[in-house]
């Protein structure tokens, strides 16, 4: 049954092999769901309609695989991708699972746990390359500390702009193209994560020796759990040239990392989100970064899965009635909208200082933001 | 009765006027103390051994002032400061009392008060330069939103460069010499804020068209109030050598804007924080931006002021302390800490390519955080 | 313009004077609105379709009023909520905005305080039967710490005890016939308030001597502060006969308390409240306890309070619709919805203990729960 | 090396098998430590000084165990326990691991679910009887929802009620002798979990067949994952005498459930609550639900649990230290603590309406609050 809420390729729909295969597993209960291979799972998002597939290297290819062994994964899996119309626009390495990454990969204390990280994500990176990725997605999820005795933290971010800088060589070098975008988390699994939110990461950038190729992948929870407001960090990225990419899901704050389908959380602040990248043009994958809950079976994760995708199109849907609507539109425009670039001069500095300005007029005037935030709610909930 | 926690000038201690002359209003409740004059405010830190006082155009001149009036107030403070001993670091403005500026400042819809706002803050300018302030921290309070309705975040993001860029013109043009600390906070009193982090603001600073005069203004509280870890958010702005200024205070994660004593909150997190900044000899002002208790009257007041600085004394023992405790020193130096820069070749790339790790070998030996951790914390509780 | 959603005086939609009169001051900022005199509120509330209004002792009365002006005041606003059709369903008493109760009203330290406290609820209590009101709310906005040096909490605790009997007294003896609501809130305007929790409330109306008379009064706003689902908390009051009243509004989690219009927070978590208000019948007020933004003047406030009724009467609508919806209720019943009572006896413990469970048969099916949250989210955007 | 806070078995510290035994995995890392067998764990306990040691029914016996093999395991762990001094005060069932359980288990939609639960229950009975357990704990971890379309809350809190009055009658049944100590938790694994806080418990109790029997298990973290004051609701338990057993731990606010050693996220909150449990005289186990940090080694977990109860002692030390301090006693004195039980009658009632109360003054003294904390954490920090 198909509607106008059915995904199709031009919308650039993603999601991570560890999402449709995620089997239930959390720190209090064992897996629910059985294994589901790498194929299909590319059979299972190409059938729902799906475009593209991301993933960890060991998402696909065990950590103790021999060579020929991850040459005949890969070759697989290439053909099925091919098979079903499914590209790769993206690939990571999993930095976090090992037990030799307790205490952090390329932060971590120990030079041979640094060397070992970094020679992982050279790896995850030719297979990326190999795989037709060309966004590579970095997100240091052990990176962090527990106590922090263990080391400075100043010390963390030298060894995390080594590695960034060591990596950006990497890709020039072997002429892979690559857009690396950093992805950041405030905690868990560590009691705090450096590089806490998408900001950090923005300043960190600056001060690496190719900032052009670094961007960033903000994550709706992951910004959610520390209570900030998405749509704001998106936007700066956005503004700075440096939206690389997007973790789309859902997460209620101050909480666990919940990871839930698109909207299932909060649907005005989706809306919000999915209707700025739209209206700025946002081209790059719309990537789902979350899991099914742990009380379904793998059709209820197929369930998940359209739910996301149908979800992101109703709010464009409703996004574009937003954009339509006239008193909305008058409301927004009376309010004097806009940016008014001033240049600085000598003229222009003695006119604003001698200016007279009148703070009770200026405080006088009812902005409408009430009628206009219910005229919100109400586009939202399809009665206007 | 002085003992070595007294406070003395090297210690750079400062508060704002507006946090001893606090009256206790809150969104609940009526004052509950009487007016504290500025310069009264300047004997009672003189009399309690701080060294610096810094302040809010408003917190010293009305904003209905007169010229004349204007002038006859800066003088008397001024001769008040001097008489006093007491320093003004740090000069700022108050872009969010007054209701002109309900719906923001300089990121306002309104061109005429975005223009206000600029006028406000150049002659706030004026005036911190005139009391010898060479540091002008920007805290945009009023610059967000309870609706994402009312304007695209990334018009405001483009109106705080503009405002940011034409104020350092002004600082260069008048030869201030200011250096500009930038303070971000997640929210409070808007629904959200702008540039909730300071990591955000390190990110936006990198886009300024004078990015080494700007740095930011980390406030422990305002990072606290989003569950982040504070100390790792100073290490990246120190490392990064944006530290201008710092507002030390205490809060609990996840509430209101609370401004409690240094350390009254979290000592633990106080003692990282008060370690970090001696140990990598940060040498501005140890600025306290909280207040008393509303159960206090002005002999609160001054307790409050002096636990600020005596925690901070006493802390900072604690990091000798922790400095030299051989035990501590040699867990330390075992977990290998510091950094090892790695020149990218495409020799030191093969040899990275082809070593070999032992997994097994890398994950087996246990790393000593939770004695780490238990002798910090009977370092810090004095039993060691 | 009147719709399916237009107020009508049986969905007994009340809302406190204190939230039509917010001035909008906030702890950053002056009032930005003027004087609302209590008969205007009254007048605005008649013109845009509430049924009740709520009223602490002082929103009418001022503190230092005379026995005459407080008759005057009390027999003009009788009049007006007469004439404009007004009831005045619950009545409750500012224990918190006085300095005098800057260290709590019935828990405080200082038994002139709790006095004083007392006296000032009986009179509240007057007042609200001489109006008509069969619900007296408390709510002990200062009943808190910043220190837990300033008292035991278990002394708190038995003063408050103390307090209710003897106000639980006081009605019958003057054959008021209230109900008291007790309202909980975690903290704000202190650094901790004593009975965080609705849950707190209702552990400790089972130790009063009265239980019958006393019940809870939950805050959406006070709850999700605090990150709780508040729909869990109203149906444990609700299953305990113990929702006597209750507080619409809205409040972003983890955050200062925000009192948002109905809904515009979170607008799937209203659902499921008014759904279950709807569904279980509950006849009391709905009572908005919000304000209108700052940046509104008194146009806007009437658009803040029709936005919240409006909110509701569509969330209603959706909720019936909810519950026609054949595949939803088909979802809802395979799935095994009741309670089914089991009385112990021997036969039924032996048969419990040696019935054999196939704990992976229990595992397998899938419980389609995605579906049936998507398909609600449908409902609720009015795709459905 | 013994000292002054060297553990003693009169202090009654007891650890969860499951804590000493944690492996470490987390939701995005694998198990980093080896097996460690019950009886060894017993040993560990002994040699490092607890008094006692607690289980789930699983951490023990293998869910699928024969009655054969578990009765051997049960024998032989009497024999280690009585061998090594350990004393086995509280038992407790696993309702949350296995995958029968993703939905709930005594709230779960599927009444062989619940049947199962409560079978399940009635044997960790049996298992703890055995094994000398006096007091038996309720978790209810997988009790609640990811979206509230799945069930009525109020029909899982009668589930709940049904299935705890059915095992008290089990326990009188069984002459058990059990005390029942229910344990709230407000989220993880579940998205949210019915019965969220201690506070929500206690109004639960009240409504139960025999409250008598039924007390609650606060855990520290638990509470302040939401941001709770602990020791508010320890006290109102404690004052309700439904205090029957306590989980010890830390945890920072707004996050992941982190179970860390005991005062490692705040000094602060932990002595007021170590003063309180000696000040009143819990004589109950003082039991540490918490691990080692994933960085550790078996050497590494001993440390932590030795951490536990040392940081304990030296609190407890601080607590009398605070008790004996005469200034502080001295502030405590003069702010009138302790409560003044009013008898209500006609003349008091009289009395009290028509005393006159001077409002200024009531508010004009400062509380010294501010020093009073500020010598409270000089206490805590040994310089006093």
């Amino acid at each position: 049954m198909s509607d106008a809420f059915t995904p199709r390729p031009e919308h650039k729909f993603s999601f991570g092999l560890w999402t449709v295969c995620n089997r239930g597993r959390d720190p209090f209960g064992d897996v629910v769901r059985p294994v589901l291979s790498p194929c299909d799972a590319v059979r299972m998002l190409a059938e729902i309609g799906a475009w593209g597939v991301n993933l960890h290297d060991n998402d696909l290819v065990p950590i103790d695989a021999t060579p020929a062994e991850r040459d005949r994964i890969v070759r697989e899996f290439k053909t099925e991708c091919e098979r079903s119309g499914i590209t790769v626009p993206m690939a990571t390495v999993n930095l976090f699972y090992d037990a030799a990454f307790r205490d952090g990969a390329l932060t971590a204390n120990d030079p041979a746990v640094r060397a070992y990280a970094l020679q992982k994500t050279m790896r995850a990176m030719d297979l990326g390359a190999e795989l037709g990725a060309r966004i590579f997605v970095l997100w240091g999820g052990r990176e962090g500390t527990e106590t922090d005795a263990c080391r400075r933290p100043d010390d963390a971010i030298k060894r995390l702009r080594e590695a960034v800088n060591y990596l950006c060589e990497y890709s020039r070098d072997r002429s892979y193209d690559y857009r690396f975008a950093l992805e950041a988390k405030p905690n868990e699994p560590r009691g705090d994560i450096y590089m806490a939110t998408t900001g950090a990461y923005l300043g960190f950038i600056a001060t690496l020796d190719h900032p052009e190729m670094v961007g960033v992948n903000p994550e709706v929870a992951h910004e959610q759990m520390a209570g900030l407001n998405f749509l704001h960090i998106v936007a700066q990225a956005w503004e700075a040239g440096k939206l690389f990419h997007i973790d789309l899901n859902d997460q209620m704050p101050g909480r666990y990392d919940q990871d839930f389908r698109l909207g299932a959380a909060n649907l005005k602040s989706t809306f919000w989100l999915v209707k700025f990248l739209e209206d700025v043009g946002y081209d790059g994958p719309r990537h789902f970064d979350a899991h099914a809950y742990r009380t379904e079976d793998y059709d209820g994760v197929r369930d998940f899965a359209r739910g996301c995708m149908r979800t992101y199109l109703i709010l464009k849907e409703r996004a574009c009635r937003w954009n339509r609507d006239a008193e909305i539109q008058a409301m927004v425009h009376a309010n004097g909208n806009g940016s008014t670039p001033t240049e600085y001069s000598a003229a222009h500095r003695d006119a604003l200082l001698t200016r007279e300005f009148d703070r009770i007029a200026l405080a006088s005037k009812g902005l409408g933001y009430e009628r206009l935030d219910q005229l919100t709610m109400e586009v939202l909930l399809g009665v206007r």
